[in-house]
């Protein structure tokens, strides 16, 4: 089926996934005048609450899938792993951005790096293993070659949140993740000695146009972002250059919408660590600080609407509430009036869950 | 039915009327984690896109009113013209915020004057007119007493957006204004000379706390408004002045959440025109301009939350766009990429509908 190009107001966004992020593209499609449809398969999705059309069903529900993509007139996730049978249902029935390559290869570490390597942009040494059963001399290899405390095995596949990896102490060995791996390929990387995490938060619309956030200074704890600051504290060309990289990214995979490019600053200079083809945790701030949100940027990169702007008017702080964290949001508004809250509506505060964030402004620095 | 105090997130805010104020309103409570329960006679009211629960029927229609009611863990409005008998139904079932006096001040424009009489605040000097047959003596006795060259009939009751209201020219005289007013009572005021419109708006809390946002200039055209303009030219004073009108006002009426009580800088002082006991056009600027909103600091009072923040990061000017206005959309953010456009995902772009509205915001001059 042809759709336009442009959306006029009133049409439907098609979001893929129902959690918070799906839920903040939700509001952001509203106050533009469009209509979102969640495609989820919890019932009890935070995104359902905001979105004018709800479809409750499995990735594996094609009838399901089709009506979605039939009623949508472009079709964005809030999370990339979505199976392939359902991206090419919904391809054939409505408009998919970000393209499906940027998932194909966010979908796969070991795809992600070799598709880095291709354009010559640095990561992170690694060493590809193909299975359990060769974990061990792969982690001698390593350990012979250049001794570091620690050793991070990764599954190719499905990892976020610090899901999907394990860390493999020199003192200790290998221990189980031989069995944690399994028949799973998987990759291992060096423990890096960075000095800071960043992320490049770019918007890029069909034409090819890219603008950037300033770059945010990530913190993470087990895996899991705890807080971002905005602006990070970086020289202003380590900045360019980590826009440069994200830019290369954005144009190899004729990206459209808002992508997170996740990097450590380390002494050997920028390396890139992910790619996250979707509005991403370390950009929730932007509603905050920024005229026009990330949110705001990547429907209207979706719809075909002109960008807005990227600028900050304030500085910013945004930290994460994970698990019962959020059960302190009284005394947390308390603390500080100026404070931006936002919770999830999840129910149910599982360790470790993200069950909201906040966000407190200051006059830029 | 006793109902605590302070909402839990995850508790269900009830708002009466489904335009682009509940529409804001439910996106507000649900960027705190409430659920937002919208009640409107409207199958395609802007708010029920952005909520979680939604009630289309009729404002006499008990057995549904109960349900909306008995669902909610808080009942507010986004339009205070509720019929008396709905009111009833929702007091006996949940806890209803701004109360049930303001709704009755706000309701009718000879009580509004009736009450501010009562607590000597300035407002434009009135006459009553019992009826439409009564008015050509009235407008006789003020054109005698001073010459003006126009005189506003307004019918008391259900009156907003230039609705309910009528100009008579000295040089054309009463005309069809008779019958217009027929048998209902109406007040007869003389155009006012005034130099600037302001509101003010505030948010009130249970234990009677009050903050408010800083004054915004109103321009209206054929009693619309068209554009408000943060901060209003006027000297500390008189801002002063207005809070303390409005903090008396509020305090009368127990007040608690957001309200805007729109007055004239005339010649001779402040006149306060209007009470509206709700979230305001005047106030939409607070989204992009200040860290916490005039909806979302309402939805915290109605919830016995702490109340955030009414400081501004940024100047703004809102402008809105009335029927066929909003169609230039694209033009309009091509202009200006810092633009905030928000659309209130209205179908019918009738002549001077509100259809949406924009925010340029700019460092504090």
């Amino acid at each position: 089926m042809m759709r336009d190009e442009q959306l006029a107001p009133g049409a439907v966004i098609g979001i893929v996934g129902g959690g918070q992020l799906g839920r903040m593209l939700a509001q952001a499609a509203a106050k533009l005048g469009l209509r979102a449809s969640i495609f989820s398969p919890e019932a009890d999705s935070p995104a359902f609450d905001v979105a004018a059309f709800r479809h409750c069903a499995a990735y594996d529900d094609a009838a399901a899938l089709e009506r979605f993509a039939e009623e949508a007139d472009a079709v964005t996730f809030e999370f990339e792993n979505i199976p392939a049978d359902a991206l090419a249902i919904i391809e054939r029935r409505s408009r998919l951005a970000p393209p499906r390559r940027a998932l194909e290869v966010a979908q796969d570490r070991l795809e992600e790096r070799r598709f880095l390597t291709s354009l010559a942009l640095p990561c992170a040494p690694y060493e590809e293993v193909g299975s359990g059963a060769r974990l061990a001399a792969a982690c001698q290899r390593l350990w012979t070659e250049l001794p570091v405390a620690a050793l991070y095995l990764k599954k190719t596949r499905l990892g976020y949140d610090g899901k999907g990896q394990m860390k493999i102490e020199a003192s200790s060995g290998v221990g189980d993740a031989e069995t944690w791996l399994g028949d799973e390929p998987g990759l291992l990387e060096r423990e890096i000695d960075f000095r800071l995490e960043l992320s490049v938060l770019s918007v890029r619309d069909r034409q090819g146009r890219t603008a950037f956030y300033d770059l945010p200074h990530n913190i993470h704890r087990g895996g899991i972002l705890r807080e971002s600051l905005v602006p990070a504290p970086v020289p202003a060309g380590i900045a360019e250059t980590a826009r440069d990289y994200a830019r290369q990214i954005a144009d190899a995979l004729d990206y459209v919408g808002v992508s997170a490019i996740e990097m450590f600053a380390a002494g050997e200079g920028l390396l890139i660590n992910e790619i996250a083809p979707r509005v991403h945790n370390s950009g929730h701030w932007t509603r905050d600080a920024c005229a026009i949100s990330q949110f705001e940027n990547h429907i209207r990169a979706v719809a075909g609407w002109p960008l807005g702007s990227t600028q900050r008017h304030s500085d910013a702080r945004m930290v994460n509430l994970l698990g019962a964290e959020a059960d302190d949001w009284r005394a947390l508004l308390e603390e500080h009036p100026d404070r931006s809250l936002t919770l999830y509506g999840k129910r149910e505060a599982r360790p470790g869950r993200k069950m909201g964030h906040y966000t407190d402004i200051s006059p830029k620095g």
